[in-house]
């Protein structure tokens, strides 16, 4: 079992299923090393469990859990992507959108759920620089959306 | 004539002239494989022909038509930037801002447009990740953006 | 001292102190040949100087100097991550988010404050794709940020 398994076994962590693309495109593609997520909402077992601001239908602790929950549904998608995690090398980047009423500032908090789980479950592997952003809405009229930019490794040698 | 220049005209599609950009920077950069396209707008002639926010100034079909025209500056923009497609090698990643009511959520419905044109188009080399936002105002009062990254070859080796 | 320390004395800038993240990030990250910069506010001495929209709370010639205080703290980034310039290719790309009204549009007008700074420090070496967005609100209720992915040398060869 790989360590990052090992770690979310720990955790008491199961990774949702990856999420289906909402239109014509794919999930991921790894190319040349880097590999891109595409947008990740707080979607378990097919739902959307987090909608509406922050601010209004959503207070500062439903949004952590909201931004953990997609966070999780990118990592569901790098362990697929990655033949589970061996061609996994490092996160590069995390924009972090959650879904804010006008007077209501503290998006930096909400996302740090994402990037304390991400440290949490992948150790140095997890470390990424990061954008917050404020947006009235979402589609789907989603609390929160993760958008990620990942390192891999391009063949399948074993890492770490 | 390219196999993308020949769908393009069983398409009945023409390219628009690429778009000059707004300001300070260059609409396209090429480095080490990856290609950078600027924000493009639905432009046509020199003018933007879709303003304001869908469910007010644009219905759905209206932003479908939109986000294809954007697309259609997407893909003008490649062309040159690729000597008539010999340098492309494949979409990577595409962001789709659509300028929105509070109240309408249907982002990812009028985004398909625009993947399904370049999956026409393009064919496998037009597959792509993607991100869907739902801003409630563009730049220029657009009613929508893309952004996309392409993966290029950086010799002009003929490809495909 | 590296041709841009010089441009920037000439040009009488003094690049303020790399900000520290808002949270559980890096400010940079370099590799494989980019380098993605955390997203960047009008940050001087530990405070955030431009707060609201333009529109409202700011008129465009302050959104001008915010974006430029923005654009200086990539730079200062830029300059650290890369040993003074050393490992320093270029910019790619630029990502320019104004908080805006609704009936507001100039955006790429105040971005292309910061686009002529890289210019102006930067040279050749500072010419980047872009794209503008409007929100309403920005983290920490800014009035501009700004994301960078620019290019680096991987390896410490004295470049220029």
């Amino acid at each position: 079992m790989h360590a990052i398994d090992k770690r979310l076994r720990q955790l008491d962590i199961e990774l949702p299923q990856p999420t289906r693309p909402a239109g014509a495109y794919l999930p991921v593609i790894c190319q040349d090393g880097l590999l891109f997520v595409s947008g990740q909402f707080p979607m378990l077992d097919g739902e959307l469990r987090y909608r509406g601001q922050v601010g209004r239908q959503q207070d500062v602790a439903n949004a952590c859990l909201a931004a953990e929950l997609a966070a999780l549904n990118v990592l569901a998608h790098i362990r697929q992507a990655t033949h589970h995690w061996q061609r996994f090398a490092s996160l590069l980047r995390l924009e972090g959108h959650i879904a804010s009423t006008a007077d209501w500032h503290q998006q930096p908090e909400v996302l740090d759920s994402a990037s304390q789980l991400f440290d949490q479950v992948l150790g140095e592997q997890g470390r990424h620089t990061r954008t917050a952003f404020a947006p009235s809405h979402l589609p789907l009229d989603a609390t929160v959306e993760l958008v990620v930019i990942a390192r891999v490794y391009d063949s399948h040698s074993p890492s770490v």
